[in-house]
């Protein structure tokens, strides 16, 4: 597999399937692990970085999971390209600024990543569309448990799985569900459910991972400990947690439905019209008003269009996604244009 | 002629027709009028005010200008119907708060209407699609003379006219072109031509006349002073000055089209869309989005709509049109929904 293979294929965390896939975008498990014998990455140098690199890259092509996957070092990834697979969720942010003895593997479904030294030796994560952390997390556990056999990790019998940060000892585990939450956003509610979230041991993430800004609606939860619970403990807490939010969400849906139709409609109409209609668009502002959009498509007002159109438009509008699409590097303001031609286009055109 | 006659009808200062009228909306000439021994209005009792209406009244019924007009006592028309006139430019709102005494005629064309006991006893106004201040004055000035064969006037070999308010002292002449100046709005060059015409002896206005605001750059420019000049004089500075105000306008719009085409394009595309979507407008938002549209189709950029289909909808959103529209009283907020509605019928429809 090609990196641009990927290009005009649906993300995996933004395809729009799934179970609640009207209300959470998509699941994603992640583990970190270092391997035991190799100094962590903050404290390698040049030659023991890549030392570790060559033995990671050699299990993972051991392993079954692996097969017609994607193995890139990110030092050898054009500026675009990182941006790219940041926008694709399959690797952070960090990753792809600091690029020197760090590599990138995505299995050929896109729903498996690894990140090879990113702050530990081995992130790996699984994504899927929808809410999923149950089968989501069996994915995870049966290629951590596969790359057991290649590989031995730093593990401690008092704390369990060792890592670069503290924060990540114990499970390692990591595991997060993007929400759409427009309605408890518009009333208000949002902020009780923070409150809420703090307290029960989980925290809310931006749009594109840690350290991002909430935009549209769109909040990403996750566990905030790693230590003291097990792998189950931690996914259990969460399930039940974010079902909450999700009836609670619903529900709210469908009040603003019945007390404030004409406000709602306008609200959505609006925005589907100025999507329509634009010649120069930003990035943050197309995320906002799909957001208006998705709850229309949600709520039955708008007919004339699906989740997994949206799901594409919201994808493909990205900034690194827009230029890939148009095959050449543009400014800011030329994207602004092509961004409002892609929406005309897959919003008015069909 | 009966008053709901007008209802469907196209109002002359909307009808979007006659020279220039891709700038100029309409040009409005009125002379203000006194009779010889009557006593001015403000001064005068119950009785003196209606002998004046009845003498006006009767002159005006032997005037070959006013068959089959729409006479009609102020305080016999509902308060919705006082503003829909008001809407319609054929009277003031002063003429309209304070009704007692006083009577509204209106010609079948529409084009003429005469305020009776307003603040002198008579305010004759003639009313022009397009920028057209010849052939208003020329109107004004036949009926005016008419007049003259059946009423003798307040006049003073010295002063002129004479009038309840000195300002009006002399001629008794307002003529007032109402323009619309989106690029000079845009580019900031709005606040020159007001310094420039305040040095030449005239005013700004907004859309509903003294005394109210510009909306959706529409601007009112009339002459300020009455005395001292000839009617010629000042018709004559009038329309220098405002075809000097159009050919600008015309210039900085196809400068705007070469040097920022897709800006204007952006807000002008976006305006449309969100007329053809919103599901609550108020009037004030709808005068502005449809400022934009009208720049849009003069530029050619929007082709699928028509200046008069422009005028209509100006006309039919405003709020006591869209109640007679609907045939009954609406508040505000069923307001906002009705003309939302009225839009997307008008600009989606066909």
């Amino acid at each position: 597999m090609k990196l641009n293979d990927l290009v005009y294929r649906k993300s995996e965390w933004l395809k729009g399937e799934g179970p609640k896939s009207n209300i959470a975008i998509s699941t994603r498990v992640r583990v970190a692990r270092n391997v035991k014998g190799h100094i962590y990455f903050n404290r390698a140098g040049d030659r023991q970085r890549e030392e570790t690199l060559d033995t990671v890259v050699s299990a993972l092509k051991k392993s079954g999971f692996f097969k017609n996957a994607l193995f890139l070092r990110v030092k050898d990834v054009s500026e675009l390209d990182r941006t790219f697979l940041v926008e694709r969720h399959l690797m952070s942010r960090e990753h792809m600024r600091q690029f020197e003895h760090k590599a990138l593997v995505v299995d050929e479904s896109e729903i498996v990543s690894v990140m090879l030294n990113e702050e530990d030796h081995i992130r790996l994560q699984v994504i899927q569309s929808g809410f999923n952390i149950t089968e989501t997390w069996r994915i995870v556990d049966d290629i951590d448990t596969d790359l057991g056999r290649y590989l031995s990790f730093d593990y401690s019998g008092r704390f369990g799985y060792l890592t670069s940060c503290p924060t990540n000892t114990g499970t390692g585990l990591r595991a997060s569900v993007m929400l759409h939450l427009p309605a408890l956003a518009m009333t208000g509610q949002i902020d009780n459910v923070f409150d809420a979230i703090s307290k029960l041991g989980l925290t809310m993430r931006g749009f594109y991972g840690e350290g991002t800004e909430a935009l549209g609606d769109f909040f990403q939860i996750s566990n905030q400990f790693t230590l003291g619970h097990s792998e189950m403990d931690i996914l259990y807490n969460l399930e039940r947690v974010i079902n909450k939010i999700v009836l609670r969400e619903e529900a709210t849906r469908e009040d603003l439905l019945k007390r404030k139709r004409e406000e709602i409609s306008d609200r959505i109409f609006r925005s589907y019209g100025t999507l329509k209609s634009a010649r120069i668009i930003t990035s943050d502002e197309t995320i906002k008003l799909l957001s208006s959009i998705r709850l229309g498509v949600d709520l039955g007002l708008i007919k004339d269009i699906n989740m997994a159109r949206i799901s594409e438009v919201l994808l493909f509008t990205q900034p690194a996604h827009l230029q890939k699409i148009n095959n050449k590097e543009l400014s800011p303001y030329e994207r602004d244009i092509k961004r409002a031609d892609l929406l005309r286009q897959k919003l008015v055109g069909d």
